[in-house]
């Protein structure tokens, strides 16, 4: 961080995100005291609802909560559960969601329909909205600028303090230490990896297709970069396929010159990818690797590396290539023409 | 069916059709007796265990026990499985799986060591393959063809009884009674749907890319079909996405121009499939509907249809369409230039 003050990041604020990087940092405390509420009063099974970008946002909550604990876990999607219902979904059940707007109109029926048989909702999202107005408890992210590595971190303080409570994850105070810096470390690793997001979207943003692979904790921000940045801001059409699926079907396409994209992790899911990576390597030219081993979180223990990976996905394959994606296509990423445009 | 020897549908035997669809609603009554085996052992819940098109065909089952029951069911990829492993599988877990070959890695691997773990497997397989030796019960479907619309008669006759035993399905024997001339009526829907398949297939086929979609009970056909057939057998690039989640990314890439397949069912999810055709209507010229509800099944209640909607699915969408695009293509559907065809 030595060159802080010399170092440049295309459309990205070093200062501004190490501020709200602190006040997410410091916001964590209430969601762990949320998460001690909920457990004093106990709870059958744990509902993560969400729709688009939360849905694959919660997978990573998923994926831990399988991995550390017994709990029963479901991640569904707010427009099915409004018309499916879910029969393991009951009175003691705990549902989990979050909107950085607060006003999905998916979730905010699903919720409004929940509370009203009773059922406990917290929701990531700020108290004045409409689903922070009908939630049971809210969790106030101190600032709303749609980052995941806020949010992963959120998410990490509640869900994560449950499994503890559950003795399920007993070094939660010690992650919880750990990544206090974790943003100042994120920065690091954007600067670290500008010249590979530069060199990728170069490569990579004038194709028609391009296929994202990733698995583990990694798949929700794969599919969140695939369908909620390329095809939702930038028009680019993608094709989102797991490790494991990958070579049941996909495999067939690649060829020198299809464009692939892997996002390695951390995690048990690894070999998988390390399967991936070699059959790409072998079958196309296009081909680029982004591996979150090579990024270090200075002082973290290396059994919390697969808890981090999202975060270190999302500043890298996420907000870094979005950024310079953009400045490849000239397409701005804030620009919709259906998307929240109008109704339909 | 009395035009039937008059009728020719392209690269498909009616005759032979009918004689293995007859030996398939016949071993229907091994799928039911290896249910009541496995009911009257108990078991605490369930794991549908597939990798690629099985996983597919099994999405439909998880579909229909979230329908009709509490019992507690995962969906879970076999490669996944092999890394991950599940803490809610348990010794008294009941695990389902099946595999036409007999002889898939990841689920062969998988049943090896769950086997070894004392957990029960039923395979839907030959007796004298790995598979089969492995599994701690086997149901043999009469005849290998792949074709789905046996596999789901098989899977029913086997999942929708556990349902009944539970009490959850108790028109188990009216569904049975009423579908056993199914493939009678398969038929003349493949009749029926003839020029539209060729007519989808002449206007999409040549597309370098399309949007596939569907929800609820048809889901994991329309993946089968958009991974397991046009990206393995055909080599065309498809984007399969929820009804749900279309409007959440996906959206942004429609316009005139654009390919986008929708596969209506007649589910609770619906509602969500009308509102995708509403929009894709507006705003792409090049779009089809294939819509189960307009395919009869003589004698059917109503309120059977999602079941059997999956089997349309892979009569129309499927196993036509894929006729109809290899015509098209002149690339042969039984060509691989990986899968299987060396280590990889």
């Amino acid at each position: 961080m030595a060159e802080l003050e010399t170092i440049q990041l295309s459309k990205f604020d070093i200062e501004e995100y190490l501020q709200d990087g602190d006040a997410t940092v410091a916001a964590c405390a209430e969601a762990k005291a949320v998460a001690d509420e909920v457990n004093a009063e106990g709870y059958e099974n744990i509902f993560l609802l969400g729709i688009g970008g939360t849905y694959d946002e919660l997978d990573m909550v998923r994926y831990f909560m399988n991995k550390y604990s017994e709990v029963e876990v479901h991640l569904v999607n707010a427009a099915e559960l409004n018309v499916l219902g879910h029969r393991r979904l009951k009175k003691n059940s705990l549902v989990v969601t979050a909107s950085a707007s607060g006003d999905t109109k998916e979730i905010v029926k699903a919720v409004d329909n929940l509370v009203a048989q009773g059922i406990r909702v917290v929701a990531f999202t700020r108290k004045e909205t409409p689903l922070g107005q009908l939630a049971t408890k809210v969790i106030s992210a101190p600032v709303a600028t749609g980052r995941c590595d806020f949010t992963y971190l959120l998410f990490d303080a509640f869900a994560l303090r449950l499994l503890n409570l559950r003795g399920d994850f007993d070094r939660y105070d010690d992650f919880m230490a750990q990544t206090k810096n974790i943003f100042h470390d994120l920065v690091d690793i954007r600067i670290k990896f500008e010249s590979r997001a530069e060199e990728i979207a170069h490569k990579f943003a004038h194709e028609p297709y391009t296929i994202f692979i990733a698995s583990g904790a990694l798949w929700g921000e794969n599919v969140l970069f695939s369908m909620c940045v390329l095809e939702e801001m930038q028009w680019i059409r993608t094709r989102a396929v797991t490790s494991a699926e990958f070579f049941h079907g996909t495999l067939e396409l690649v060829e020198p010159g299809v464009p692939v994209i892997l996002t390695k992790g951390e995690d048990e899911c690894r070999e998988l990818d390390n399967r991936v990576e070699k059959f790409c390597h072998e079958y196309t030219d296009k081909f680029a690797v982004i591996d979150t081993a090579e990024f270090a979180i200075d002082g973290l223990d290396p059994e919390f590396r697969p808890l981090v990976s999202p975060m270190i996905a999302a500043a890298t394959l996420h907000e870094r290539l979005s950024k310079h994606y953009e400045t490849e296509t000239k397409h701005n990423l804030a620009y919709r023409r259906y998307y929240r445009q109008f109704s339909y």
